[in-house]
């Protein structure tokens, strides 16, 4: 049996819902279940056990990938960063915690990791020398895959990229306390703020959108463009070009073959405008051939990339183990 | 033999001057060798080619490695992104015509490539995950050594990050042509401008250095700032934040071991300064176990690096043959 056959549990644990599929050759079998996440390390545990639990009982299991939120050590399967969504979940050894209780292989990858290497493995993107994905939902996040491996930094912390900074300004102060960083200028939170910061200086014979300075959502943004809003579509075509000048960063460091977008923003992405701006705002030589594709993969992303890391564990026992054969 | 003990004569190509030395085991021998770079691209070959011929003559050597400015795909020995530095170099085929005037293996990198290797192969900085170089000259260059390896991005030109983009406002304009360029800001040139920026608001009375508004130099604000000016103070605080900003983004998306700071402006950086103005913008996971060094092999980075990539080669073409021999 190839190993690529092997069925893996893929679990994606997010801020609102813990997400988990059977996945087989970087596919998932089935509708993915999804649960609400609990409040709480004690009862996210209890749930991860239950969902495990649930699908051992139906299906053959070989091994448990977790994706996560926060700065992980995929060594030891621990969670070393917090992160705002997951209150308490820091220092969580969650590998050593499930391989105890459920006697299987168990890998535990940052999020945003695993979803940079699912479409590495998944998607039919060249990428020999770097894939970037970059994630953009309420924050950004960034995962880089380089010759064929997750790039995880010194310290289990590249692809912080949401902070990168991007103004000199402390205009606008991101979440995590810094100033000026990307995420708080591309991402969702980014976009509604670009919207805000446009309002101040309209009234409401100039766009409709004024009558909604008390509370602005994304989706009032996106309906007035549909209607041909200029306001509207000025905040748009700004948030594009805050997207793209953290991506010209990530040009200038990683020269990559090619950038995937996921997150729930990015079904607003108006490519051919992203493209053109990263062209306006990059050395020739890297952006000429640079790529930018939507992700093949969506929200799947994350479980099919942890799954994907399970089997390489496997393989690269497989080879340890007939190396000492041969000895 | 041991391949370390190999002499290798490494070439640092500028724009104004050409440095060679015989490299033995990361180090040079004796006092390198400077000619001042010619004009146009055949005048420099020759200016290379007799300097080969000069080392040859009174030493054994068994290659030679060139590091040159611009952008260099190292397979082909070839210039393939120009720099202003050296006008005409772009598409010149260097290893070719080199290897066939002197029968002699020949291996070709950017500048700043080479430079960051030489600091991971010759120091004793510990790097196993990645080493970052930051040249602080007239403009900024980054170099990134990867796992042990050069990392060139997949269109050689990994580590432009004089072009990392610090700002939103469209406030200062790079020599590329774009705007708000990392190294608009936080290289010689970027000090000198900040420079200009803060005489702009200040009378003779203030600070010295008005009078200076005409011709401002580095060592204008250097000499004004040991002398108490504080005006000078100030200009060198706010480029040690401009620095800052470009490590901050470096920082969030690569998470280095360590960086190593060269180049002429180098010994300006004052280090405590820089380590706290990161600590202050990026993630603690990041920067508490970060180091910062000033460099170890100052100028003679470029060449020992380059050296060390020739001797590289032949270590996998020894490989190589003694896997022809076992078949």
């Amino acid at each position: 049996m190839d190993k690529k056959q092997f069925p893996i549990l893929g679990i994606d644990l997010g801020g609102t819902k813990i997400a988990a599929s059977i996945i087989i050759d970087t596919d998932t079998i089935g509708k993915p279940k999804r649960v609400p996440t609990p409040h709480g390390k004690e009862n996210i545990i209890q749930a991860l056990l239950k969902l495990i639990e649930e699908f051992k009982q139906d299906n053959l299991i070989v091994g448990v990938g977790i994706a996560t939120a926060g700065i992980v050590n995929p060594d030891t399967g621990e969670v070393i960063g917090s992160t705002g969504n997951l209150p308490g979940w820091e220092g969580t050894p969650i590998k050593k915690i499930i391989e105890e209780k459920m006697a299987l292989p168990v890998h535990v990858e940052n999020d945003a990791n695993a979803s940079a290497y699912a479409e590495y493995r998944a998607s039919k993107f060249k990428a020999d020398t770097c894939l970037v994905t970059v994630t953009l939902g309420t924050g950004i996040g960034v995962g880089i895959v380089i010759n064929g491996s997750l790039y995880r930094g010194a310290h289990f912390a590249a692809g912080e990229c949401g902070h990168l900074k991007v103004s000199l300004n402390n205009h606008r102060r991101c979440t995590c306390g810094l100033w000026d960083c990307w995420e708080a200028y591309g991402s969702g939170r980014g976009f509604v703020a670009t919207g805000y910061d446009a309002l101040s200086k309209i009234s409401a014979h100039q766009s409709k959108l004024a009558l909604k300075k008390e509370k602005l959502t994304t989706e009032d943004i996106i309906e007035a463009a549909k209607d041909n809003d200029l306001v509207a579509k000025q905040i748009i075509e700004t948030w594009h070009e805050h997207v793209a000048a953290g991506m010209v960063s990530l040009c200038h460091t990683l020269d990559p073959d090619c950038f995937v977008i996921t997150g729930g923003m990015g079904k607003f992405v108006d490519y051919v405008l992203l493209k053109d701006l990263i062209m306006d705002m990059t050395l020739p030589r890297i952006s000429e051939k640079l790529e930018i594709y939507p992700s093949s993969l969506g929200e799947r992303g994350g479980m099919i990339g942890v799954a994907e890391l399970v089997l390489d564990t496997f393989n690269s026992s497989a080879k340890y183990t007939q190396s000492l054969q041969k000895k």
